[in-house]
């Protein structure tokens, strides 16, 4: 893949402890060893003023933000993040790898039924001029199996979003899933049940499907 | 006045050093006088949380935000601003006096060029239902004048947005105009170069004759 020239924006996607961090890096890692610049990213965050938003919308309890307030917030840092680093590093051609972007906005502001997709996408476009991933890689488990590698992880010490309950998460994930059958170029639902190296090799074995 | 059941919206514009705060205190002064239960607040802030995304707003230097990130955040300080006191009161017949809101937005982020006033209120729709103030007067001061109020107060301390150069305060000036004769049911544009009893006494003269 070294011969690819102009910059590729990945995005990975899913609930809570389904291995996108780890996938995330590994990916990053690997690509980097083919010779390419990866920007190894994250959201909320990315960068120092997005990563201020980050701090805002996780900590706290629920009632802290409304669903509206939650939406504009994470639709700020996302438009500093892409202009600050994704899109400038696009533009030079370069790698982006981000552990989740637009499509956790869509999927976890739109569960309460407050906002719609159309509401959600409409705020991207005005702060990201409605930037989406090349690829999106949705890492998907059985929801059991994610709550405990979230649990191990966190030693219960969920953040503000990640705390909601179990409906909520497999509303979520059942929106994942949908946009990997309404965009099938874009979105590719990933099984994350298997081991780190099975997976990070099934995703590198779709990237390059795709780029050759 | 005393007779008005149904919570009323009152917000004061225009641009740094104008006077909107004290006016602002004056006709809650006088209204609550007469018998309403009036909420004086403020933009960007009002509450808790939205005086959080002040404190990002208006600290550090004109660089930490791009203008479509700022508008975001804006737009989610007021979100939080009219769910939490805005709106409440409002159902519970009560008024409502603010020190900026959704013209000055409009103003303030428009001038760039990055964003149109379609969406900026698109943001408004989204985050606020679009809730417009049911009168907005605008303190008109030749800027000269303002800009002398401005330093007297501040000490040369301005705020991220208020230290913008002069060329970009005439055009916020400019626009706030162009809403009194756009609007002019809802906008009423008042020469605020005279003393602070007059202009109160021209505002509460305006109420009366809305409301009689």
């Amino acid at each position: 893949m070294s011969d690819i020239l102009p910059g590729r924006f990945i995005s990975l996607e899913g609930g809570e402890g389904t291995g996108k961090s780890t996938q995330a890096k590994a990916l990053s890692r690997l690509l980097e060893t083919k010779g390419l610049k990866v920007h190894l990213t994250r959201e909320p965050g990315g960068t120092p003023g997005a990563e201020t938003i980050r701090e805002l919308l996780l900590t706290g309890n629920d009632e802290k933000w409304n669903m509206r307030t939650e939406a504009l917030l994470f639709a700020a840092a996302r438009s500093e993040h892409c202009q600050s680093l994704i899109k400038p590093a696009l533009e030079r051609g370069e790698w982006v790898i981000s552990d989740r972007f637009i499509d956790s906005s869509r999927a976890y502001q739109s569960v309460s039924g407050e906002l719609d997709d159309v509401q959600i996408m409409s705020l991207h476009q005005v702060g990201s001029g409605g930037l989406m991933p090349d690829r999106t890689f949705i890492l998907d488990i059985p929801e059991k199996i994610a709550a405990q590698r979230a649990n191990a992880r966190d030693r219960g010490d969920s953040d503000r979003i990640g705390g909601r309950d179990s409906e909520y998460h497999q509303k979520v994930m059942a929106s994942f899933r949908s946009y990997a059958t309404n965009e099938p170029e874009r979105v590719h639902l990933v099984d994350a049940s298997s081991s780190v190296e099975e997976i990070t090799s099934k995703l590198m074995q779709n990237l390059s499907e795709w780029l050759s």
